[in-house]
C-alpha cells in the first residue's frame, strides 16, 4: 500500500513538473494572506499595541517560531503538544514546535538572563502563534498575538499598571469605556471559596473547569453537573457565583485574597478606570495562573465575548530551575481586536503608502517623471510614477483605484515652469503648486 | 526497538514533571532570541526598509509562514523541497513547508487576484524565511528578508526604479557610494555569449553553474573545469568574462541583449546612481530570472560581499496557469544588513522606549508617580514607574542602565510645587520644571 502511494505520488509529481499542472494559488488551510488592505489593518493594529506599551515604558523583544517542544511539556500539560500543537522532529532527531503561545519562550528567556536583566522587567512582543485545530471564527491555525508582561514585581502595582495599559489599548483603538468592561478574579479567592465548602483538591478542580465552561453551557446543565461534584452545596455555590458582593461577605473579610481583590478594585478606580467588575466565573483557560487573573469584554450585544486577558503567574520560571520571579502579563490576539474594531465601527480607512501619483502625458517624460519623484522623497513625500503605457484618463483611474490620494500630470509645460497641477482625488480639488508647497499639502490628510 | 524508545521517551517525560528536570534555556538551534537591544537594530533596519520602500510607493502584504509543499516544487527545482527545507506532514496528510524564500508566495497571491490588482503593482514585505542548514555566519535557519517586487513592467523602468530603490536603502542606512558597488549582468547577455561560442543547452548549463562558482574557487581549478565542459574555447572565455567591454564589444552592438543593458546602466547613471558596474560573472542562485539580475556588494575590505539582489523573472506566474506578468524584484537579508551596518560602524545606540524613569522617594507615592506617568503619557512622553523598594540610587542605577535618558524624582515637595526635578542621565544636566515643558525637552534628544 505505501509503495502504491509512493509511486503515486511520484506520478503526481511527474505530472506536475512536465504536464504544468496548475499549482493551486490558495494559502495553506486556516491561516490568511494579507493583501495590502488587509496588512493596513494588520499595521494599524500593531501600531496601536506598540505605541501603548511604549509609552508605558516596555521594551520590545522577539524569538523565533521554532521552538524544542520540551518547553512545552512542563507546564502546561500534556494537552498542548499533545492534539493541538503542530510538533515535528527534525533531521537532528530534535522535537520542535511551532509556538503556540508566547508565555513558555519569554519565561525561557527571562531565565537565560536572570542576572543581566533589571528588574522589574517590562517587556512586550507581538508574536505570531500556531494552533492545529479547526478553523472557525477567531480561532485560525495562526494569529498575531501582543504579549504584555511584567517581571519583579510582587505587589498589586503590577496588576494596576498591566490593566491599565490594557484599558488604554481599548480606547487607543477609538473604544469608549462604556465600549467593554474590565471583569476580574482571582484565583486565591476561588481557593478560598472552595475551602469555604471543604471541596477535596479533586472537586476543586473538577468545579474550576466546570466554572470555566460556565458561560458556554445550558444553566441546567451546569447546575446537574455541579451536583455530580458537591451534591448539596450545589445551590449555595451558584448563588454565591452570581451574587459577588454576597460572595466577599460570605469570605472571610480579612483573608489576604479578599483584601488584595478590594484594594485592587480600588487602585484600579483611582487610577481612572470605572469599567471594572469582580467576576468569581472568570477561570481563563492556561493551569500557570497563580493569583489576580482579568479579562476585557466587549459590551456589544452583536460580539458579547472576551477580547483579551491574562494574569498572575508566579512559579513559571521554576521549570528552568531558576528562582520565583513573580510576573503579570496578557496576550490580545489581532482576530479578535479586529472583530472588536469591526464590531464598533473603528476600522482605519485604507489608503495607499503613496501620498501623490505621478501621471505622465508622454512616455518620454519617465524619466523626468522620476527625477521629480526624487525630489518629492527628499522632501519626504511618498510617491509613485506611472511606468504604464496607459492614456492619462486611464492613469488617473489607476491611482483612484489603488487609494492614492493625490494626482500630479506632467507634461512639457510643468517641466519648464516648475509648477505642477496636484489634484486631490477625493475632493476634486487642483491646485498649481511648487514642488516645495506639496508636503505640507499631501500631509494635512 | 520503537517500543523501547517510547518508553525512555515516556520515563523522560515523567521524570521532567515529577522531578523538576530543568527545562534549558536556549532557543532553538539556528535560530536568535531578540533581546531589547537585538530588537532595536531589528527594528531599525526593518522601518528603514519600511520607509524607503513606502516613499517608492510600495505597499506592505504579508502571507503564513506555512505553506503548501507543491509551491515550491514547480519552479526552483527538487533542491528546495529535497533537503534544504522544513518540509513535514500535518494531520490532514498535507504537506506543508516553512517558507524558503517570498517569491513563490507573492506569485501565488498575485495570481489569485490578478483581475482585482491594479498593475503596475508595487509590493513589498518583510517576511521571515526557515532554511534547514548547518548555522553558519550570515545563513541562519531562520532570517528576516525585505522583499521589494514591481509586477507589470516589461520595460527597464521597472529596473530604474528598483535599483534606485535599493541603492536608496543603503543610503538611508548611512552609507555613501563609496561603501557600495551595484553589480549589474543580463541572462540573456550570457545567452548571446553562449551562443558565441556555439554551446549546446547542456554546456551551457554547466557553465553557467561554473561561473556561479568562480568567486569561490581558485583560478586555476575554475579554468580546469570550464576545459573539461568547453575544451579549447575555455581561454576566450575567461578573457571575456574578465573584460566587460570587450565582451560588449565581441558580441553584437546590435542586439537586444547588448542593447538593453547599455542604455539601462545610462538611465541609472541618469537617475542619480554613480556605483554600477557591469558584471558579466554575476549569475544569482535561482533558476527564475529572465533578464537583468543585479547585487548590492559591501566595497568593505574586511566584508566584502553581496549584501543582498535580485532580477527580473517574467514567468513565475505561469505555474499557476496564469497569463505572463512581466516581474522585477530583490531580496534583501536582515542579517547581512546588520554585519554591514556592524562594518561599517552605522549601527544605531540602543536606548530604551521609555524618555522618563520616575523615582519615588517612599512606597506611599507610587499612586502619584503612576498619576503623573498618565499625565506626562498624554503628552506624548513615554514613561516608566519605578515599582519597587529600591533606595533612590539603586532607582536612579537602573534606569541608567536600561537607558532610559531622563529621571525625575518624585518627593512630596513635587506633589504640591507640580515642578520636577528632570535629569539628563547622559549628562549629567538636571532642571526643575513643569509638566508641559517636559516633551519638548524629551524629544530634543
Amino acid at each position: 500500500m505505501k509503495k502504491i502511494l509512493q509511486i503515486v505520488e511520484a506520478v503526481d509529481f511527474c505530472y506536475t513538473i512536465f504536464m504544468k499542472k496548475e499549482i493551486s494559488t490558495e494559502s495553506y488551510k486556516g491561516v490568511r494572506d494579507f493583501y495590502p488592505e488587509d496588512m493596513f489593518v494588520q499595521n494599524f493594529i500593531f501600531s496601536v499595541w506598540k505605541s501603548v506599551a511604549e509609552s508605558f515604558g516596555y521594551s520590545q523583544y522577539d524569538a523565533s517560531v521554532l521552538e524544542p517542544a520540551e518547553l512545552y511539556r512542563a507546564k502546561s500539560g500534556e494537552e498542548i503538544v499533545g492534539g493541538q500543537t503542530y510538533t515535528f522532529t527534525d533531521r537532528g532527531e530534535r522535537e520542535v514546535t511551532l509556538r503556540p503561545e508566547m508565555t513558555p519562550t519569554v519565561a525561557r528567556m527571562v531565565a537565560g538572563r536572570e542576572h543581566d536583566l533589571q528588574f522589574p522587567l517590562r517587556w512586550f512582543s507581538i508574536p505570531n502563534l500556531f494552533r492545529y485545530e479547526k478553523p472557525q471564527r477567531g480561532r485560525l491555525r495562526e494569529h498575531w498575538q501582543l504579549n504584555v508582561d511584567i517581571f519583579g514585581v510582587e505587589s498589586l502595582d503590577a496588576e494596576v499598571e498591566v490593566i491599565s495599559l490594557a484599558s488604554q489599548i481599548m480606547k487607543k483603538f477609538g473604544a469608549s469605556e462604556s465600549d467593554f468592561v474590565i471583569k476580574i478574579n482571582s484565583r486565591k479567592i476561588l481557593n478560598d471559596l472552595f475551602a469555604h465548602f471543604n471541596l477535596t483538591d479533586e472537586q476543586a478542580q473538577k468545579v474550576s473547569k466546570l466554572i470555566d465552561k460556565k458561560e458556554k453551557i445550558p444553566a441546567e446543565t451546569f447546575q446537574a453537573s455541579l451536583e455530580e461534584v458537591i451534591g448539596d452545596k450545589t445551590a449555595e455555590l451558584i448563588s454565591l457565583l452570581s451574587d459577588p458582593t454576597k460572595l466577599l461577605n460570605t469570605l472571610d473579610r480579612e483573608s489576604q485574597s479578599v483584601f488584595d481583590l478590594t484594594m485592587l478594585m480600588e487602585k484600579l478606580s483611582r487610577a481612572g478606570l470605572q469599567n471594572v467588575t469582580f467576576s468569581p466565573t472568570l477561570m481563563r483557560g492556561f493551569d500557570y495562573y497563580t493569583g489576580i487573573v482579568f479579562e476585557v469584554f466587549d459590551t456589544h450585544p452583536e460580539n458579547n465575548r472576551s477580547v483579551f486577558g491574562g494574569g498572575r503567574y508566579d512559579d513559571l520560571l521554576d521549570i528552568f530551575g531558576k528562582r520565583k520571579i513573580p510576573a503579570f502579563g496578557f496576550g490580545a490576539g489581532d482576530v479578535t481586536a479586529r472583530d472588536f474594531l469591526e464590531t464598533h465601527n473603528l476600522l482605519p480607512t485604507y489608503r495607499a503608502s503613496a501620498d501623490i501619483f505621478i501621471c505622465t502625458l508622454k512616455p518620454e517624460l519617465t524619466a523626468d517623471a522620476l527625477a521629480l519623484a526624487e525630489g518629492l522623497r527628499a522632501l519626504g513625500v511618498n510617491t509613485a510614477v506611472n511606468l504604464s503605457a496607459k492614456k492619462l484618463g486611464d492613469q488617473i483611474k489607476s491611482s483612484d483605484k489603488q487609494k492614492i490620494p493625490f494626482t500630479l500630470v506632467l507634461g512639457d509645460d510643468e517641466i519648464v515652469s516648475g509648477l505642477y497641477p496636484l489634484k486631490n482625488l477625493e475632493t476634486g480639488e487642483e491646485k498649481k503648486v511648487k514642488l516645495e508647497e506639496i508636503l505640507e499639502i499631501v500631509k494635512k490628510i
